[in-house]
Formats: C-alpha cells, sequence, structure tokens
C-alpha cells in the first residue's frame, strides 16, 4: 500500500466519522478556520509571496500570477464566505420522504454525505479553502491536489484548516488531506475504492485528462462552448444588449457565449449594428457564408463551431429554422448554458426544452449561469454531467441519500406467497 | 464510424425527439407495446420455445432454463407491468424547485430525460420488455445488449415494441434498439459520446466486467453482501424470525444476508437455537472462534467475509460492540442492504448512521429492499453507487434536471461593479 492509498483509506475513515457529526460540530468547525485564517494571516501572506515571487520568476502569465494572489483581502473574503456556509441549512440529515410499507414498517429517504471527495485545483488558493469547506460543512472529507506554482500557499492553508480544525474535534483527523506532487493525481485518480468523485477546478485540459483517466465519477465540465440564438421575433435591441453581455461581460469564463446564431429573416437588419458594437469592443467576427455576406468577417471553419475561445473572438451563423439553431446547439455545444431571444412564447418553449444543456436561457445572458447568481451560495463547480448533478452544484451535490427502513420484526415471507400481506404504501413526506 | 457507433447516433438523435413528447404519446406508446404483446403471443412463444430447446441442449442449468422462459402467463405480467406503468406519475417536466433571482428573472429546475441508456441484460427477457418501457416512459433512448441463450426472444420482443411505438409515432424511430452479438458490448460501452448511463442487469460477474470496462456512468451494483447485526438490547425472538428470512426467504437474491453479527453479550443464548433452526433448514454455517466455541461450525476464513455466497451458506461472526459491528460492516460488507435488531433506540440510531450502505434497516429483513415492496412500482435495479440514485431505483433514476431561468432582457453587467443591482434569491418554490 503506497501513501496516496494509505491517504485514501484514511480520508475514507474520516469520512465514516463524519458521517454522524451534528451539524453544530461541523459549523463550529468552519468557524475555527475562519478565526485561523485571520490569526495565521501574515503566515499565509508571506508563503503567497514566496509563490508569487517564484511564479513571476518562472515567467508564468499576468492572468495566473493574479489567480494565484492570496492576500489579506482575499483571506477577508474566504472569511466572510466561511460564515456565511455556517448560516446554509444543513444538506445532510435532511428526511426527503417518507412513506409506511405497512402498519409499523417505515421508509425513510435521509439525504448523507457522500464520503471522499478527491479535489484537483489549479493556481487559486482559495479554491481550497472554499472546497474544503464545503466539504466538511457536508460532512464530507476531502483530498486536495493544487497546482506546483501554489505549493507553499496550499501547504500552510492545509495546515491551518487541518490544525483548526482537529484541535476541535480528534474526529477530523484526516478529513482535509493535501497531496504535493504531480505524479499523485494519477495514483489519487486509480483510488477508486476508497474515493466516491472527483471534482476538477482548471483548464479544460485539465478536465479532460481526469475524465479520461479514472472510473471515479467526476463532477464538472470540460469546454464551456455557450450559445446565444437570436429567434425571428426577437425584440432586436434586447438581443443587442443581452449578446453585448454575453460575449463581453467576461469573455475568460465558461459561460461567456462563443457562438451566435442568428434566423434568416432578422439577419439582415441585426448583423449590421450587433457587428459594429462588437467591432467596437474589440471582439473578433467569424461568420458563415451568410453571416459574411451581409457583414465583412473572417471565415469560420467546422473547427470554429466547436471552439470555446475564452476570448475576444466570436463565430456566427445564420440559421434558416429554430429547428436547425436547435440541432447545431445540440450537436456543437457542450451542454453548458445556451440562451433564445425571442417574442414568441412558443418558440421559446420549444429551445428550452429540445436544448439539451444543464441551463437553457430565454431573454437573458447566458453569463447568468452561476452558483451565486442562482442563489446556491458557494459553489464546488459548474457540472455537465447528465448523472447526479448539473448545472451550478452548491452543497447539494456533496450529498446523497440513503433509505431508512424500521420495523418491529417484520419479514418479507408475510408478504408473499398465498394468503400475502398486502402493502399500504401510504406516502407521508 | 462502425455499426454500433451509428446505432448510439442514432439513439442520441431519437433521444432529442423523445424529450419533448407528450405524456400522452409516450402512455400512448406503453399501451400500443401491451395491446401488440397479446396480440403477437404466439410468435413470441414460438421464439421463446426455440430458445428454451437450443438452451435444455447445451445444458444450461435449470435455474438459467427457468428464467429463460417467457410464455403466456409472463407476457400477461408484463402486459400489466406496461399498464400500471401508464398510470405512474409523470417524471419528467417536473418543476422540482423555483427561485426569483430579481424582479422578471425566474429560474427553474426542471426534471428532463438522462438521454441515451444502455441497458446489458442476461437471460430473462422479461427485463427486455420491463426496461424499454421505463425508458420510454421516462422520455429516453435505449440500446438493449441481451444474452445470446435468448436472442430469438429479444430478437421479436424487440420487434414487437419497435413496431407498435413508430406505428404510433415516427419520431420513436431510434429509440428502441437490440445488438446481437457478445462482442457488440465492449464497442456499446465506449460510446461515451453517446451513451450516457449504462445498467447492468445480470451477474456480479457481468456488472464487474462492465464497471471495469467503460467511461461511462453504470448504474447498478455488482455484490450483495448483507448482513444482519443481533445488538446486545435485541429481541431475541424477533432475532431469530428476521435472520430466518433474511437468509431463507429467498437465499438467491441480492438482498439475502450472507453474514450475521452477534454482540457477544447474546451470543450464548442466541446462537444454539439460531444455528439450530438453521441446521433445520439446510444452511451450512461457518464461524468466528468465538461463534464456534458456543457452536460447533466450519471455520470462516477472512475470505468468507467478503463472500456473497447466494446459497444455504451462512458465516456468523460474535462482536464485542456496535461499533466493531459497524466497522465490519463498512469493511467487508457491499454498501448494499444491512440491519440491526435492537430495542435499544440509540443504538439502532447510530447504526442506521454509521453503516454506509444504499439501505439501512432497524428490526426487519433484509429482504425488503426492493423496489416493488419500497413502492417504486417497476425498478431499474439496485444501486450501490454514491452519486446520483442510490437503493433501489425506479423511473426518478432514468432522470436527471436542467436549469430554466426567462427574463426580459438581464445581463449580468447590472449586477456587478460599482451600483450592482441585488438579486433578490426569493424562493418560490
Amino acid at each position: 500500500m503506497d501513501e496516496i492509498e494509505m491517504a485514501a483509506r484514511k480520508a475514507k475513515e474520516a469520512s465514516y466519522r463524519l458521517q454522524s457529526l451534528m451539524q453544530a460540530v461541523r459549523n463550529e468547525a468552519l468557524e475555527e478556520i475562519a478565526c485561523a485564517l485571520q490569526e495565521r494571516a501574515g503566515e499565509v501572506v508571506d508563503a503567497n509571496q514566496a509563490d508569487l515571487r517564484e511564479a513571476e520568476g518562472a515567467g508564468l502569465s499576468k492572468v495566473l500570477v493574479k489567480r494565484l494572489r492570496y492576500d489579506r483581502e482575499r483571506i477577508e473574503e474566504s472569511v466572510r464566505s466561511l460564515r456565511s456556509l455556517q448560516r446554509q441549512e444543513d444538506p445532510i440529515g435532511k428526511v426527503v420522504s417518507c412513506m409506511e410499507l405497512d402498519e409499523g414498517l417505515v421508509l425513510e429517504r435521509v439525504t448523507c454525505p457522500i464520503g471522499v471527495i478527491g479535489v484537483i485545483f489549479e493556481s487559486r488558493p482559495d479554491a481550497l479553502v472554499q472546497i474544503s469547506s464545503l466539504c466538511l460543512k457536508s460532512g464530507n472529507a476531502v483530498i486536495l491536489k493544487g497546482g506546483s506554482e501554489a505549493h507553499r500557499t496550499n501547504r500552510i492553508l492545509t495546515d491551518v484548516i487541518v490544525k483548526a480544525v482537529t484541535d476541535l474535534d480528534q474526529r477530523f483527523e484526516g478529513a482535509v488531506q493535501l497531496l504535493s506532487t504531480r505524479e499523485e493525481i494519477e495514483r489519487l485518480l486509480s483510488q477508486d475504492r476508497y474515493v466516491d468523485l472527483v471534482i476538477p477546478r482548471g483548464s479544460n485540459q485539465l478536465v479532460r485528462y481526469i475524465k479520461e483517466h479514472t472510473k471515479i465519477p467526476v463532477l464538472g465540465h470540460a469546454d464551456g462552448i455557450c450559445h446565444t440564438y437570436v429567434d425571428q421575433s426577437a425584440d432586436l435591441e434586447m438581443a443587442l444588449r443581452v449578446c453585448m453581455d454575453a460575449k463581453l461581460q467576461y469573455p475568460a469564463v465558461c459561460n461567456a457565449m462563443e457562438t451566435l446564431l442568428v434566423h434568416e429573416y432578422v439577419a439582415l437588419s441585426f448583423l449590421p449594428p450587433m457587428a459594429e458594437a462588437y467591432r467596437r469592443a474589440g471582439v473578433e467576427l467569424r461568420g458563415d457564408g451568410s453571416a459574411r455576406g451581409i457583414v465583412e468577417m473572417e471565415e469560420a471553419t467546422e473547427e470554429d463551431w466547436g471552439t470555446e475561445y475564452n476570448d475576444l473572438v466570436l463565430s456566427i451563423r445564420v440559421v434558416p429554422s429554430l429547428d436547425e439553431a436547435i440541432a447545431h446547439i445540440n450537436r456543437y455545444g457542450s451542454h453548458h448554458t445556451d440562451a433564445i431571444i425571442a417574442s414568441d412564447e412558443r418558440n421559446a418553449q420549444r429551445f428550452l426544452e429540445e436544448v439539451d444543456s444543464s441551463s437553457v436561457m430565454w431573454n437573458c445572458s447566458t453569463r447568468f449561469s452561476d452558483g451565486y447568481r442562482y442563489g446556491l451560495g458557494a459553489e464546488v463547480g459548474i457540472s455537465t454531467n447528465k448523472t447526479h448533478a448539473r448545472g451550478p452544484v452548491g452543497l447539494e451535490g456533496l450529498t446523497i441519500y440513503k433509505y431508512r427502513l424500521s420495523g418491529s420484526g417484520h419479514i418479507v415471507a408475510d408478504y408473499s406467497g398465498e394468503n400475502a400481506r398486502a402493502f399500504t404504501h401510504r406516502k407521508v413526506l
């Protein structure tokens, strides 16, 4: 048994202890982490400064260096988020349904933690604090693997968390663990005996690598190829505003629009002002033949339709019908977030029903697709999976349920064969 | 693109059409299948007779031959189950939560089909009818692969279903497809681009093989190593009755008891009459040292604790505490179904909380763990997964949800930066 397997097994044992901790203890643990973060802010900032110096020395891009920064202001944000998490409803121990199977034989479905969560993230040290605290709140153990560029910051943050929670209660021993080398990722991904769910937070490449290399369920998304379709019935002024926001409010993120689809009936009146607005904002446009017949722009290739630019680039296609728009999105999209701008309610309903994406939107910007905006509080990520949790995922995605059946000596033999007793199957909740 | 990939793609295209079919159309499809089954019963029985003759000729075991039989009586059972499924509540299109994010900006979470389900099953032809109808009811397309011993029966049943539903509505084209050769399983398991969920129904070996060979989420369980723990506080007469039922009511199934754990305080009074009752029923006992000190029996090896006998064999261990019982179950069990017999409510609660299994039970038989007994109607299987669906799984396990956001031109820019508008996040449902 190597070190990683030992760590995974230790996490599994911890998860068995965590699942029966009272809500008050789990919330207290979050409060202890918040206080420890404030007390040890100096150490954390020093470690982060050292990581930042090394990153700048190694010529890391400005964006990555910015994400790596974890200063006093960000520490205070983490503290606020730890406190807001304490106030959130307990996600575990909830009886979600209850049925009397027969007199005195009662079946309940109760939410419970998943067990051990493996989290693989890049750069942002605040993700370490956020995900650990979401796991602890929901009674899960967590094994973390951060990017090497943040190794000093991650190490001290893990130390802060582990000391804070184990000083409070020894049962947290092993509940939060940090792996340190890149080689350990592969070993972690093979621990399907102990690790119940893997959450990757990082580049599309990272997520794709992880999905390819593990049998453990992976919660997340690789691509965010989001579309906005401007229907023939659209209010074109609204479409213009929403399309600007969807592309430009924050182009580097997964819920930004990458492809604009326009119904041919409105293309002639919509595309010229839209293109002009995008050009002024510095957006490079790439279009199909019809779009290029209306506005001058580069040619979009087959590859463009399946590309997440995460940048000031947009592909544009003119479609002859709502059906074609839906078919394009289901074929080339990444099932993340797609919007229709339309006044015709029937067209909108068809779009919302037939587009197979985790979030579908009508007359608003794809950028709304986010755990905070959706009112979930903190989020563990956005999932494009078709099982378990989909769309922005909060605490609930870190839970599962068990069935609890209580009787007074009930046996199945009484309910079978001749003279079988009938079940009442009376729904209580 | 080979034949299997074509089939999978066709299924995916069908799934896009299915998701917007009205409930009435899906229910009508089930009724058409029921009628067609009755009309073509002669053809079905003939095909089944041919399969049975071949199986008997090839020397298949009596149990397998019995499972393979699909006669007029079983056809009528399928017809009844198709009609009862029509009466079940529509699992898709349900708004499960609704929140106003801001004035005029409303977020709904709506249930929807998963997409394409791959089903791999052995022997029982009624599973083909049952699972296809569950998939159609929930708006999913299905690709079926049955055992070769039932190939004639499966082919005619698929023909009955496909003709019945496509005659009703062309949109069902491609919604139900049957693969015929064993080699196709591997190819099917690699269609993670088109197939969203795999459900294996068959031996532990089959399930384990499938879990090892696919990146598609698998819903099911390999082992059913179920325990009953007789606490020091147990009513021993009740324990005796329940333990007899758990082991003997149907020993060949996944929710039958395989290991009996007894608290040392009651072992001396409980084990002798229990062992006597088991012996009279022909159960072979294997025990640890303490059990063998009380009653003569074979020695249980380390391997016994992790074995699903599915037969008249039972392993017995005497434990010094509730903690040891829980630890034994979490370590050796298969997280399927485990029961405690106890009068002490606190002990029972600890067991129900700390045993990490899909069903946990108090004072009743593990044999209750089943979709029909749990009031779910028909079941697609019993899952020991920690994500998506757990325990006996009915229609709900064939659904997922999407988020639907409707606004009137709302953009994210208004909710960020200085003078940012605040979200109301008002829960409506």
